[in-house]
């Protein structure tokens, strides 16, 4: 299915189709810590104004399929490590979006000029994206204790996870 | 020494006193991300506007000898987690300011509701550092390969470390 995919740059007319994926994704409250109770303002500005960039995945109808940003994970002399969040729908997961993005994404850091990626709160009880990170080689590089509120199961463990992506 | 030593909460008119500590701490470039070129409304932005509160440590004749702030670590589902950064200005280290700085901020952090505390970026030069943070309790829960552009030393491995408040 990924081979009919596009990843493009995000551009405004985008955010009435992509607002409904990340309030749903943020509303569960097992993936990110941005707070089930968001507003419209918020989440745009965590997902459009404070990230370098924004991308959306496409089927080749123009159909929104999932959305990635990729920003500094630090100021100054921490800057040449990136970070990226990526949110594909539940009605699009298992078709490799979120592998297709995560690939694109660390292309797109190389050539931004990032050496290295990370993320900093993957939690614990998401086994399916430690896998997909693992396998794109990325590794756990830190397990901070009891530090995600998960809406059903409590305080679990996040994970630190990191790839060098230059020599 | 640390018992002639006060902590009270920021006020505006301690910003001439401090900045000056932060400029050269930053400076530096061999403890902190934040740029060394930051202005000095980059620099009261990080430690006074977005942090949740900002102190700092004083003699009996009202000098300030220390500054720390503390904030939530990550939005909504991380809030449980905080954050502190603490400079101290090389004339007054030796005198166990940031070791009072980093007590007083644990207990203001559980007053707070706090239930952890998280060092996302020490810098794995910092012995000294490294060295306070674990006879107060914190532990290296991550390592981050390269993640700091030294400025002596170039890109040298940053560690993440955590403490939790409560049982």
């Amino acid at each position: 299915m990924t081979a009919m995919l596009h990843i493009r740059e995000y551009q405004a007319s985008d955010w009435k189709a992509i607002l409904p994926m990340l309030q749903a994704t943020f509303l569960a409250g097992d993936t990110y810590t941005f707070s089930p109770k968001s507003t419209e303002n918020e989440i745009h500005r965590v997902w459009v104004e404070v990230p370098a960039r924004t991308f959306v995945a496409c089927d080749t109808a123009g159909q929104i399929l999932g959305t990635y940003f990729i920003k500094p994970n630090q100021p100054g002399l921490g800057a040449h490590v990136c970070n990226c969040g990526y949110v594909v729908p539940p009605q699009a997961q298992g078709r490799g979006i979120a592998s297709l993005m995560c690939e694109h994404s660390q292309v797109e850091a190389v050539a931004m000029g990032f050496r290295a990626m990370q993320f900093n709160f993957v939690v614990s009880s998401n086994i399916r994206a430690i896998r997909l990170w693992e396998k794109l080689g990325f590794s756990v590089v830190g397990r901070l204790p009891k530090a995600f509120h998960h809406q059903q199961l409590g305080y679990i463990d996040a994970l630190v996870m990191f790839k060098e992506l230059t020599p």
